[in-house]
């Protein structure tokens, strides 16, 4: 048998000497009376945005959903396999949660292969091109301007891609109920790998800005 | 504008004031240079189970993929969205990831709700239903066993889903290939969210064992 | 006589019972020597973006030419009166500055008004209408954008229009030999009136990112 | 890629620990609230001569207009590029300043190039040559004076352009028609670089004197 990764084996016993043993009790009552996170975050799969890492979160805190890009795909209640809303309704529903929050961030290889129609696909099933399909409009939009720099239009597509996300969400029937009634919040945010900024999405305007 | 929970704003000044400080160099880096993960983790969204956390890993070494369940469809190159064959496209191609992982975890939700096949959908799109599909003929077979306890049931299943989703990893061409060049490994892992135990998969057997 | 704003008066009090006191002899030689300014500003006339106060400078440091959106028109050796276009030849081949860096900054009116074309003139002679027209095809293009928020359509002209001037500045024949020889250096940034954040503009990209 | 002047980064860093520390709230504000200055200067480039020094201002409080020798064109609604005049027309009829302030000052490189009609032109385009044309007819009747010292006649024309400059405004529709109104009010101000000292124009007269 090939051997679990050395270097993960290592990391967890980092966190079975010193984090596990200072929340044990912690871990003991989430296990005992269940998981109750008040906020879902829909983020990126990239290694450098982990949402437990930027927002500091003890286990138990965060409901977290990884795809590339974080991205919400449109409600479509037709029978097939759809990864994030099952969790977005498992959330909603069964959590209770009382925030959404999805969060971008810089340099996103998703948003980069958006915009880049014409590179090759990755692979014959090309499931990133499809995936990618969802920011296609607005990918083509932001292509078309030759004035803006490449990183320009590329933070530009990584703040669309939230706001895009943002309202899918608002179509699923539930999410928007649960707004309408004041039980749910919806937000943005976006990481800078580089600077480690967090900005956040002004709710009225669709900007993004750094929180006090 | 509803403001940004000022917890989750708490937790970021945390990580600036913190861990941000310890690693801006290698954020800088991470930035400049690109990430360059040599794992990727198929794990669940329970906000208990955060990869990064049970494997104190620093920004940059794991790309996480989360879903209900820790779940991996067969290869269906049908042109529909497929939001983790994106990620494991993106992981295995692009990023040229030497590892994959399958994080389970204990008192899983999205296997408990494959196990109670006769649960009201938690809403009328169904998605978790639908999604744990991909679980029900284990979960069926399972079921029909009336001498294991729920508790030894549910955790069978959380089992039997890593290997479920390690199964399909290898339904995927690249993925077949690549690891039949030695060029990528396949691991199966499950956390006890209540003991912090990690357990891990003998390849040979499919049988969890505490590693060393 | 209308006395002159007592506002102003008491600023000059201060100055001259403050800043002036410190800076006398500094005052003296500069007089006696002249001015020997090593960069020249093409900044905004905004009361809020104010080179000498961003960057703390002392009296004979910089050369400061400030119209409407920091803006350079092309090289037009037309015999009209192009009062943006003397002061460089002033500071490039009378003072010898060694630096030119174009100021923009946030919120910024003219860049705004070349975003609303169909703003009614403010005046008959419809000056400002004229002067934006440097910019009209770059505002058009951002125009076009339905997908960005009004505010990001407004940074990325602001951003646009210091390149603009940038590139402008280089029809000039003095300018581009002189930075040919190494003897002068281009520069542009943006200034962040709500955060007081500086940005600095890559000159091989053209991204505006924060210096160390 | 050519770093940004490390003189410049580190009088941001003062101006940033300093001044911008005091008066944050301020800038927060007039970011929000947007600038409403009360005053428009019409101020020279040169570097020893910058409104906000001069007047220790606070930023919000001037909009300030810089080109060589602070003219004022006349009023010239031919469908040029004329960036003088765009900002006053910005600062009248969108701002709704107050007062206008032109400010000259001693040793002003510009006049003293107007006086020199025989100087080759600093290049090809003789951009200041033909920018100093504003002040040609008052710089030849001056120099025809043999009695007046090289430096009384200096002085001399700086103060003429001062009045050249408001009268030029006053010949813009809609300045004549504010002041008119009581809405308006137009100053000259001298500034002596070497002493420190301030003279404003007595609006009857013409002439400069020191105020009390």
């Amino acid at each position: 048998m090939d051997s679990f990764p050395k270097y993960l084996l290592d990391g967890y016993k980092n966190f079975m000497s010193g984090r596990y043993v200072e929340e044990s009790a912690r871990y003991r009552q989430l296990a005992e009376e269940g998981q109750k996170p008040q906020t879902l975050f829909i983020a990126c799969c990239d290694s450098r945005a982990a949402p437990e890492t930027i927002f500091d979160a003890s286990p138990g805190e965060l409901f977290v959903v990884r795809n590339v890009a974080n991205m919400v795909p449109p409600y479509e209640p037709d029978g097939q396999y759809h990864g994030t809303s099952a969790a977005l309704e498992f959330a909603v529903e069964g959590l209770k949660v009382k925030n959404i929050v999805v969060l971008g961030h810089g340099r996103c290889g998703g948003i980069h292969a958006a915009l880049s129609p014409n590179a090759d696909p990755l692979s014959p099933g090309d499931f990133i091109g499809k995936w990618i399909n969802l920011l296609k409009p607005a990918a083509a939009q932001i292509n078309s301007n030759s004035i803006m720099t490449e990183g320009e239009r590329q933070t530009a597509l990584e703040r669309i891609s939230i706001r895009n996300s943002l309202a899918n969400l608002r179509s699923f029937p539930n999410v928007k109920e649960a707004e309408k009634q004041g039980k749910l919040k919806l937000y943005g945010a976006w990481f800078d790998i580089s600077s480690g900024e967090l900005w956040v999405m002004d709710n009225k305007t669709g900007d993004f800005i750094r929180p006090d």
